[in-house]
């Protein structure tokens, strides 16, 4: 019921999960049905991320990043049924492999257009240059789609991003990031030192790569903040029932006024995240600018997750600290949402920028 | 542009309005068009609220409170085309007169079922004795609809609601309650002394009327969050054109990063807020139980109001304090919101049963 | 007991007030006791300030700035016996003249060193012309001692300040400044047009005007938060009050435990707030830098100010908006309290400077 | 310099870490100098318990305990130079052995005098029976002071406390209280099964014991209060470190408004808890009532380290996360801290009795 516990100790479990998942087509959402997805909606993808985070945050984010990184590569490149990629993307929909998204390097965190890794012509392919870190599932990741500069200096217009393989001579992982609060998240590092990538490995090449980042960021904005969402719900259900069970001077929690109160704040500031989220995911359906939306709806629910998961631990008296519940958890990832794909404090200056020009 | 100010001052200047609310249709909006009004939806209402609101709290209170006694007389009485109610609806579609309906009394807040003003039976009609107070609009009322208990001890099953007129004999209005706060909304209490009603003049009878007080507080909780709504929306636009000219230190207010912070986080919880009144709305037009749903909308978005206005005031310095500006009186108004129709504590309890029934 | 309402309506109860004040030694409390004064600490002052407030915030200010123009005077002159000011400064001790103190101009406000109303040598006195705003207490005041710049681009070293009297010419009062929000502290803003004053006027002659006012900005900002202090514990001690007679849903307020907590989280904010009054008053008298602890307790008291007083307004229901409570009138007296002697964000800039000095 | 998480890895580092602490006298901080202690203050315990919890929490509280444990003995049993609990104590004060305090059970968290666990006499000695969990400390401590009912339903009147070797048959210590986040704690429960006690382990006879854990309490509540102080202390400084080195944007975090503000609000916070635990100690040296001083010293300071420690371990960026800082593992115990020796509900209880009793 919560894989991470597993997770954290094996990772043959994680496969398991990982394998059924696929087979219920979650690595598949967004991906058209030809190439063997579901050619679902982003809202469909939003639920499922939601639901996904009620169990674990990081679990979520596995799947979800192979997805984006399949969905990456039918979208852009020029399939052949019987080619290398074809092949790659079958692994990845039927989670033989595991995949993730590569931006933050040690010295360039919410600033992507700094990114100091290289990419230079070497004969028919690339060499690949230099260090990511704090990327999300890369201790487990077979795959890693990788942003990289092609031209030093040229900032954002420089930037490509490329397929690499775990398995392949050059790339270098490093230990998983130290701390536990990260462990289900399989946050790590990993260096490229003379990595050759293949022509084809090229999936956006210099001038098409950042902008596609950006766009794709508001989904991932949107998408975190509904991860939010369902951490908070899995806790308030089990705070709910814990206080409709368990006493304290002669009556149950829940006879608590100060308790109740407690949980009804929660679910108020709950369902004003949920909307938030909704209406960016059709939005993002319709086509319409997300980026106020998505930044809005990622700042509402990540401080919602980070204030109410620590009001919910807190009803739940020391027993919220055990490990057979998931409050201390969910609410490590929800730190960790607070920071990823955009951090506060660059979503309140995008924001702010949209409130000057309205006025 | 900011009726009250002026509504304080003049009578006279406020039926200006009044009557340019009512030549918009704004005193129809729900009512059935062979009544002459419009037809139109819950949402459409709530949208009214929240547009007049941003003017003024008390403003929009006496449009939308007119608005509902004249629903209420269409949707419940059978009414004669040359009818002293079918006269009534036309004065106050008109905005001849002006209506309110009153429920508080000195000693009966939050807790309806407990009212004690009474009306007996006398000949042919009623006799109603009692006090009614914190009546939002009362001061410059000519139709009140009152709700009164018909026998004594009978609780919720004995409550029924009258139409009653200030120009007849028995009715004694007080002096507007004493304060700048609630000025603007005209709040006062009145005494009922032997007041006659006649027959026709009872709305709901006994039995229905406490049922139907019921169903039209989800309404009313819905469209004070909507108000609320405007306030802010105001506050923050006012403030944001301030930040584009005024200078503090050599640069604007705007390029200061802790002063666009401030704005920003009033921008997100405002689009919260809107979503869930929004959400309110267009379940009450889908007939589907909201009272979980309007009592969240209605906590979050006076919680909202209330923070934020406060924040905005001071973003503007010490001009946030001048009456040119709304601030002071839209967080005056904010704080009547958390109270009425409705205080936080006692939505907070509702929040916490539907809570419990789902687990 | 409230002064200030009565205030509002009328000038000469405040005068009867003034000088209750006065002849209980408030109007003297730094000033040697060889002018007429106690003699007493900065720490008794803080006490004083905080049970003034308790009343109201804007007579507290009058007594308060009305001393600290007669300790200006006695401190840094050599005063006669029989001379002119020597007898101002008994005018003021026993309050038959009010004074205020003013710095902030229309365009300058938390940037004291960029004011721009200018003193220019003339015969053997000075010609003085600019505008004044916002000043607490100019509505009334008979005395001002006014900051002013000596010349033209000089900034900080440059500024001098002189003792102007209203009822002499060039000196052009404006009407009260437009807000209910801040009758009771009868803020104002007059012009300077050909104002003469004398030699011995000049209180401060520049090149030491802007330390000394640096310097007495840490008390102003000690007493503001003291009298925030006392705001609360007064709205605190009349809602325990009403909470133990006032019935909601049959048991007394107190009796609900969301209810009691309010009240409770007021009463631990405001142990803390007046702890760190103490804490500044005392290292004031013993002389030691002050200028991070007045910061953090200025910015502590009025934020905790303007949450509880609007949180135990909300406590008392409907009532607690009315003028027989204080609740309103010290949360618009909170609100103008985060402005005055340094705004909010002035104080962070301090306190950020302080905290890296230290790492 | 952070011990536990050495702690966390390998008990023979907390041992050295014990016996260097117990050389320089942290054991017997209060404990009389005749029996190798420092007759130290309160206020002096309190300072020391901050300065440990700045590098670990868990390690503070082993530390604490013991010299509790210790100050029991010594106080309240008549000792003799060549006695059994004489080499006890020269044991606990080297550090030999480890000791802690044991009330909670699985089904009496805060609720103290509903505890089940008996002791019955049996021959010259006491049986105990029953189970103890949450207890700080008890996954290493050698000695234990428990606190069992004596005669059943006698409730508080009954209460009495033993010391308990674990090394004595009838001491079954369970598994590690499973969470990471405790563990540095060494949060764990054990069972009493037959345990068989000697007379003289009776520390706190029945009719005192309750009594003596109350009065004991307040001084708890105030050292936790300061370990939180610690904490946060540790983290400001931490994060100022951070922010005076690492860029953002093409300029070093502390020159971004809204990052220091962020250490701003933490160091105004921290300043105020830090004075009510200065307070509540010297009330306690003074031997003055301070159930409600240490009571509002506790929430305020928990809340505090809840709320500051989270927002500056979100100003350090991924990093914050980071096992070789602080943050991760001072929230945790900042989250404990807020149910350890008196629930913040419980607490606001006290708190509200108190503001009843003065109005």
């Amino acid at each position: 019921m919560h894989p991470s516990t597993e997770v954290e100790r094996n990772t043959r479990v994680i496969q398991t999960f990982f394998k059924m998942a696929a087979q219920k087509g979650l690595t598949g959402i967004e991906v058209p049905i030809e190439w063997g997805g579901s050619s679902a909606s982003f809202q469909c993808k939003t639920l499922i991320a939601e639901i996904l985070a009620e169990a674990d945050f990081g679990f979520a984010m596995s799947v979800i990043n192979t997805h984006n990184v399949i969905s990456n590569i039918v979208h852009w490149k020029d399939l052949k049924a019987d080619g290398v990629l074809a092949r790659l993307v079958a692994y990845l929909l039927s989670a033989e492999k595991i995949a993730c998204t590569a931006l933050t390097e040690p010295h360039a965190g919410s600033d992507f257009s700094s990114i100091s890794t290289m990419a230079t012509v070497d004969g028919s392919g690339w060499r690949l240059e230099g260090e990511k870190s704090w990327i999300i599932n890369a201790s487990v990741a077979d795959v890693i789609l990788v942003y990289v500069q092609t031209q030093s200096g040229a900032g954002a217009s420089g930037i490509a991003a490329f397929l690499v393989e775990a398995d392949r001579p050059g790339f270098i992982r490093n230990e998983q990031f130290g701390s536990q609060a990260t462990s289900s998240l399989g946050t790590s590092s990993f260096k490229l030192d003379g990595y050759l990538a293949h022509a084809e490995d090229l999936i956006h090449p210099a001038g098409t790569a950042f902008k596609r980042a950006l766009h794709s960021i508001n989904g991932a904005r949107t998408y975190v903040a509904a991860m939010c969402c369902g951490m908070v719900s899995e806790c308030l259900s089990v705070a709910a029932q814990y206080g409709a069970k368990r006493q304290a001077f002669g009556v149950m929690l829940h006879d608590h006024q100060g308790w109740r109160w407690r949980l009804a704040d929660a679910a108020i500031d709950l369902d004003a995240a949920k909307l938030m989220v909704q209406a960016a995911a059709l939005a993002i359906d319709q086509d319409q600018k997300v980026v106020d939306q998505a930044a809005k709806a990622k700042v509402f629910a990540t401080r919602m997750a980070v204030k109410h998961i620590a009001e919910l631990l807190h009803a739940m008296g020391a027993n919220g600290l055990s490990d057979i519940y998931p409050f201390v958890r969910h609410l490590s990832a929800a730190q960790i949402a607070t920071l990823t794909d955009g951090s506060t404090e660059m979503l309140l200056e995008r924001i702010s920028q949209s409130q000057r020009q309205r006025h």
